[in-house]
């Protein structure tokens, strides 16, 4: 049984996901939410309801935000600053970097400890052993509330630079973003079929990804090296394919906007000269700044 | 070992992937290439040059094309038609299914016997457990040729309605695209940090991705079914995420359009009134012409 008492300030989805995965571990837990009645089904399991943000943040020396954005979060805690003092302020609200780091200052202007998280997991993975979370700042603030932290899945410490764990979490975020899109728009394709439904599609479509994205990890050496790229496409074969998807879904009905961009990408690229395609190229191209 | 001759047309990376799993397999195989040289090494492992195209489909009772796309396979099977009665032609050239449909009219049209096909592989997966090959057309053409298709990877049958395969393809290289655009981005944002490499990035991004695919099913399910979706998040958490990852993708120097234009559809959504996200709403929305 867990013993640290923590404070869960947000009960949103997740935030209920995380404040019920602590009662289940057996830390006393106390919940505060804007609309009181969030917490409902939490204080009949055991939580204890504080009043305020103010009295949410004396009840614990260890304090979890999870709220909708650093808008939310600043609006709540700045009065609360007072009550911080010596205790610990964990934040798993979805920011940016530079939000992060302008939070510890404050945090740390007004003597409390702080780190900056990022929830790899979705409400009803959280305390499955498919969540992972991942934590920046100061070591010894990590450390010393680490039982506590990893009773919401594993804790994956990134260092004390504190916007690193924003910065991998939107990464991350970005990167399962593209997926569903991706999914949603595959779909939409195969379903436009008479007799095409998504379950059928999906079977096919899940070890499909799961196989590709065991590419990655050659990928991503091909992007960290300074060698020749170890897997490469011929620009024309990837180029035809992105107008063959652009014009499969134009007559499923499907929008093609995505496919018609990368056509002209495609072709701008073609017209300055590559003629082959490759991981450390496909990042290059994203940058806005030279390295 | 494979008794049944196979001719292979078009020697790129995936045409010889292709024919060197045949010759591997045992089947007497023969291959023409524009450039004849690309062939080399699979004659030097057994195969047979064929002159011209007429001579390679000739050769064979199964003849699998696999060319950049249908202009080229135009262009290079018609004056050989009269070689194709009586013959089958497996065409694995990406391609839409509008195209698919208008060969197969082609082929029969002279006599020949014509399947259509999506090869969900990469050239060094070919003929690994990891490939898997759609094919759509008459299914007693898919049944004489079985065994030699399963030489490449798993055969996956679709139907009679020959543009299937190409549908499913192109649905699945969508996915596919998406994806690895979202990893280069992710790549490109998590590397921006000093001391970020691709590579300890992608040791959190592909456990995550794989954990967040198998969400896939439960969408697709949601996407067949007319009841309330079993899975939704709110659309103000999914417009803060996206603002959040625009925001940090400009702050670490890296093209943020893709997100801009998320919010931007989003804001879009919240202003029509819907208030959460949902598989069924995600696939609705690209749809161009209305159920």
């Amino acid at each position: 049984m867990g013993s640290t008492a923590v404070s869960v300030i947000g009960l949103g989805e997740m935030g209920r996901a995380l404040a019920g995965a602590l009662v289940t571990a057996g830390h006393p837990t106390t919940v505060w939410n804007r609309s009181a009645a969030r917490g409902d089904e939490l204080v009949a399991r055991g939580a204890l309801r504080a009043a305020t943000v103010e009295e949410a943040v004396g009840a614990s020396p260890l304090t979890i935000v999870c709220l909708l954005d650093y808008d939310v979060t600043d609006a709540l805690l700045r009065p609360a600053a007072g009550a911080l003092r010596g205790r610990t302020l964990v934040n798993l609200t979805n920011g940016t970097p530079a939000q992060a780091r302008r939070t510890e200052a404050w945090a740390t202007d007004h003597g409390a400890a702080y780190l900056d998280g990022g929830i790899m997991a979705i409400p009803p993975t959280v305390a499955t052993p498919r969540a992972f979370i991942l934590y920046s700042g100061q070591k010894r603030h990590f450390e010393a509330h680490r039982e506590s932290l990893e009773v919401l899945g594993a804790a994956e410490y990134l260092g004390a630079e504190v916007g690193t764990a924003a910065l991998y979490d939107l990464a991350l975020l970005s990167a399962m973003d593209h997926m569903f899109n991706g999914f949603f728009h595959s779909v939409a394709m195969a379903t436009s079929h008479r007799e095409g439904t998504a379950a059928g599609f999906t079977r096919f479509l899940v070890p499909w990804l799961t196989n590709m994205a065991q590419m990655m990890p050659t990928f991503a050496a091909d992007v960290d090296s300074d060698a020749e790229p170890s897997f490469t496409q011929g620009l024309d074969v990837v180029l035809s394919g992105a107008r063959n998807m652009a014009q499969a879904s134009r007559d499923a009905g499907v929008r093609a906007d995505y496919f018609e961009r990368s056509v002209a990408a495609l072709e701008r690229q073609c017209a300055e000269g590559l003629t082959v395609y490759s991981a450390p190229e496909a990042v290059r191209d994203l940058r806005t700044t030279s390295d």
